[in-house]
């Protein structure tokens, strides 16, 4: 049974703090926040806190917070030798105070409040400087049932970064289709198959085998008919310099 | 039972060929195409053709060739007064020869030669000329489970565009992710889910109301160390423009 103290009530700290609850081999002590407001519907079920000095001892303390407070709290935690984990993609390692054993458990996914998370479906980029330590968060990461793997700082960087193209960038691209759609009355949600499959398509293949369409093809008679029906300059923006990437991808232009 | 001839060997022409050979009310009289070699294998299964003047009389004649050859081969067909539609986002309706009874069936989906696609998540844009026409694509596009919308020739047109954003660029942009994870030997593998969960989102929340991350949050920390790490200057450029596209939308910046 792995031991466990959360710091911090943001949308992560909240769905680990659900996860761990339902299994058997992870043990939530105590979970801190410094406004005890936000986590005050969970006071019968767990011991909250939002006195740092009163914080229980535990295998791991998770630290969940903004990326800029990471630093500052583990300075303040009364407490040394102890695990001390942060969850975030983009704040390095060092940045956990030199007193504790350090470590990251950055779960790879979009969470939001509302939805429903399936563990499953969030893969957990676990560093950590000793052996054993990483094996005790790869222990945590099992018991809620999620892949694992080992991520350095530099990977965790780049990854968080794809993770912006791949989620907040594609998002975007469905709502210029949306807004493109409703110019002419026609229904985004017609689309909606579509932008499952094209997800689907790269679980087995490349992006680079899965590419199809006029760019790829050179058509040029589509790319100027596409290129006509743009009337919103910003989204034309965005469809000459995606169409520029995949022609250069597939070798058909120099950028 | 709805008699009908194919024209073309094409991904859509195959697809819909083998989705129709199931079901019981569309019978495939004939398959016609210019190269006979391209349907061959089929001939134990169904009559093929590469002559125009031995089409056999079907209640619809299915037009699915490249966009530029859709204008020749209708005005080609040696009859008249028969519904004959073609299966393109970007063809007009009128691009079919007045001599015909004219429609569109254009499924809305991308279609690779080898994966299996199910119909039912392939919505079929309908477009014709009369009521009676209109309720006989209906049948034969409910007959492979296909759910259907009457589409006019411009949402045609602006849904074939807005298919490339959601499609063809959402793509490259998980090519771009794959090339940014692999050059710190990141694995691209960790972002299959946050993929598929972003896609999964939107089947039920606006692209609007999906929108997450520094971007949308004007977290100018983030997209700070995002830009540093890019170095490469294409994909630095795709950073900048979607991120100011986020921007405008949620009403963090003018364009």
């Amino acid at each position: 049974m792995i031991s466990v103290v959360i710091l911090g009530a943001g949308n992560v700290a909240t769905h680990l703090y659900k996860a761990f609850k339902t299994t058997e081999n992870v043990n939530v002590l105590q979970w801190y926040n410094r406004n005890i407001e936000a986590i005050s519907s969970f006071k019968n079920e767990v011991d909250i806190t939002d006195n740092l000095s009163q914080l229980a001892e535990a295998d791991v303390y998770i630290v969940s917070v903004s990326d800029d407070a990471v630093k500052g709290l583990t300075k303040k935690l009364p407490f040394e030798n102890r695990l001390v984990v942060h969850t975030s993609g983009t704040v390095k390692i060092s940045d956990i105070d030199k007193k504790h054993h350090k470590g990251v458990f950055y779960p790879l996914q979009s969470f939001s409040k509302s939805a429903k998370l399936d563990f499953a479906n969030v893969p957990i980029c676990i560093e950590a400087i000793t052996s054993e330590d990483y094996h005790l968060l790869k222990d945590m990461a099992i018991a809620i049932g999620s892949p694992t793997k080992k991520v350095n700082s530099d990977q965790r960087k780049v990854l968080h970064l794809a993770a912006v193209f791949v989620n907040n960038f594609t998002n975007q691209l469905y709502r210029v289709a949306h807004e493109i759609t409703e110019s002419e009355g026609a229904e985004f949600d017609l689309l909606k198959p579509l932008i499952l499959e094209t997800a689907k398509k790269v679980q087995d293949l490349s992006p680079y085998m899965a590419q199809t369409g006029p760019a790829k093809r050179d058509d040029k008679k589509t790319l100027d008919k596409h290129t006509k029906l743009l009337t919103n300059p910003h989204h034309k923006d965005i469809y000459d310099l995606l169409t520029k990437s995949i022609q250069h991808t597939h070798g058909r232009k120099k950028l």
